[in-house]
């Protein structure tokens, strides 16, 4: 069950932030291997690692599109409806993100600016197993196909029938998934990473996996091909005071220990009584779960920790920069404003986590294992590149240009002096 | 000397878009003994290294105040001029790319928004040796100033008496260094990822270097600090037509050349007569350069391909996904409509990568190694997070609660669907 710490020293802090050890180096060999074989055999690999790996041998790799729309004619629907009203809000909050150009003029004649270009080719890994991540779909193909990729291929692990889930195939068309293939785990990302036969070179991958698919998207990251994140074991912190219900801040710290025995749990107050409530809920609730058993596993790891008032829950927050974090505080808007470190801030009672990881407009692909210091989540953003463009006109270059020279100078590039004298001296002589 | 290549076939341009291996894994057991020593013993472990690779042993491992000072005086005035204009420059352009607070009610509601917030400690590696990047220190000092990092950390290798040149000196004063180090290398890297004694350890390290500072940027980076790009040798593409001046084409080509023997030069054009004026325009300029032997190596890898129309040349750009590209062309204007892979773009006769480089405003820290295919260069965005936020009222769970229920519920994630149903149940009650 939950550790529970009464107002730690703030000496004790770093450790109470620490997250467990990810260790991929064991499956390099199996990485290189596999990749190896990719790059030699292609298609041909695939099928032989999805027999071995999956246990499935499905005619094809690719899902025809014959395939898609008996699939999709399997979907509840009121599974349909549900997932097209997140699609909706997911696109519109994305769609707000797009930046507009605007240039600007630094300095008379020397005009600058930045433009959003798509990345081409984009690649979105959804694992396979017990449960069939379509939410994940949406969160990653919704973006791309507004920010215009050309290509997004999504490759998903067949079942032993050759089979992926149809709310995923469902997803993926209703999102502008452009091909859709029945691949899982390194072989899948050694395929995004250097083509086959089927399946197209993409230029970034982006998804959720186990620790096989993290130790092949770091090797493909080594191979010239982004990747969306570091990867790390999904994270809840929970502010919450006298005047959050008990009940609910269970079922928020369930709904995360839920996901993995690695999940990490943290509930952060300044009212003891409101975290013994909370552990008496968890008590109840959890007995009722599916997935108990993840759950209790994951609440071994996991903390409440009691501090003297809500900004020292806040200071606590920023130090362990949690992927999700949520607000239940009578001050909620003013603790907001604090958030230095988190990946997605969820404030007030009724603005649960659940509510990002499938409907509200959020992405749910966010900064785990103290990464929210320095990235952000995936937004409009990772599927772009904001290149800078100048233009410069003859007057422009008078006017920069000789400190352009006195700094070139000072540098010892005398070349890149060069390139603006040789441009001035015309000037002079018209 | 450049290599001509006339309408290569398409199957060649794979080739043609090559860019030498980096192989830093030598270097990896190297990196790990000095980061190990430095977690061990600190400071002592950085003056060690500091005397063992820069033949140097300064007193304090911090810069001080008055060294600042006595520093900023030996910077002759024209420069700190040069300087100034250029941190202006920087400084408006990086400043408007600051993002505005713009709150979406996704359904009535739910409101989602982001906010920027800045990444709270940043390094920022500085290289040693003949020529003093201080130029690099405004590209990445000015903007993690205008994002508002808290703590703003420079590390640069001494000199043999233990100092760093006064330019670097006065352009970290000039814009918002917090702190300067006499370290470099590997120990630099090393002690910012880890922190000692004197150096605090950072979220994210930025800057150039050798290939021992990639190999530790790299090392730092799987210890869980942010790196800014991967790195790989400076870049620069020229599409030039018959309107082109063959001496400013050449001059481009040699200011990217003089940057290291690795470095790599591309000329496309559609125009055979300005490839072979701009030949021997290099044949002339690059006998009076001081790095000319540095130049003539990198031209060794360079080329000049000649396709048969300005839109050959700009997919031919495409494919190679340059860091710089200039557009010399009467249609300059149209192909930049059709840029889709590089890092920074000049367009027309008068704009330079020297410009680009120092003084225009752009930033000069850009993605190499066909990384310009997935990634952008650094801008203000390098130095904050955007961090979601969401706030739901009572009424917007009732209107995305039940979708939220069904997928979860799809995903067999209950605990996911009960957090929403607890509180759904509350509302039925009231």
């Amino acid at each position: 069950m939950i550790q529970k710490i009464i107002t730690p020293d703030i000496n004790q802090w770093d450790a109470l932030c620490k997250r467990p050890a990810i260790d991929t180096e064991d499956l390099n060999g199996l990485v290189q291997q596999v990749f190896k074989e990719i790059k030699q055999n292609g298609d041909v690999a695939l099928k032989k690692y999805t027999q071995l790996f999956d246990g499935s041998n499905p005619a094809e790799v690719m899902v025809s599109q014959e395939e898609i729309a008996v699939a999709i004619a399997q979907v509840p629907n009121d599974l349909k409806a549900a997932v097209q009203l997140a699609k909706a809000n997911i696109e519109k909050f994305h769609a707000a993100q797009a930046e507009e150009k605007q240039v600007i003029e630094t300095v008379t004649g020397v005009e600058c600016w930045r433009e959003s270009r798509a990345i081409e080719k984009v690649g979105i890994y959804i694992p396979g197993g017990s449960a069939p991540l379509f939410s994940t779909v949406l969160m990653l193909a919704v973006p791309a196909a507004i920010a215009g990729c050309k290509q997004i291929v999504l490759c998903s692990p067949p079942d032993k029938q050759g089979n992926i889930n149809p709310a995923i195939l469902y997803a993926a068309q209703l999102s502008g998934v452009t091909s859709i293939y029945k691949v899982g785990g390194i072989q899948a990302i050694g395929a995004m990473a250097f083509g086959t036969q089927s399946i197209t070179k993409v230029d970034k991958i982006f998804g959720p996996g186990n620790q096989y698919v993290t130790a092949a998207k770091q090797a493909a990251f080594a191979n010239g091909v982004a990747i969306d994140l570091p990867a790390g074991p999904s994270e809840l912190l929970v502010i919450a005071d006298a005047t959050a219900n008990a009940e609910f801040v269970a079922a928020d710290l369930l709904s995360q220990a839920e996901h993995g025995a690695d999940s990490q749990v943290v509930l952060v107050s300044d009212n003891e009584v409101l975290v013994n409530q909370t552990m008496q809920a968890i008590d109840v609730q959890v007995a009722h779960l599916p997935r108990k058993d993840i759950a209790l596993a994951a609440l071994q790891n996991s903390r409440a920790i009691v501090l003297k008032d809500t900004q020292a829950c806040m200071a606590f927050s920023n130090a362990y920069a949690p992927e999700h974090l949520i607000l239940a505080t009578a001050d909620a808007d003013a603790l907001a404003d604090k958030v230095i470190n988190a990946g997605s801030v969820f404030i007030g009672n009724y603005s649960c986590e659940s509510a990002g990881d499938y409907a509200s407009g959020t992405n749910h692909t966010l900064p785990t294992n103290v990464y929210a210091r320095s990235y952000s989540g995936v937004s409009l953003d990772s599927f772009v590149k904001k290149i800078t463009f100048q233009k410069i006109t003859a007057q422009g270059l008078q006017n920069i240009g000789p400190a352009i020279e006195i700094m070139a100078a000072a540098e010892s590039l005398d070349a890149h002096k060069n390139a603006v004298t040789i441009r001035l001296n015309t000037l002079k002589n018209v």
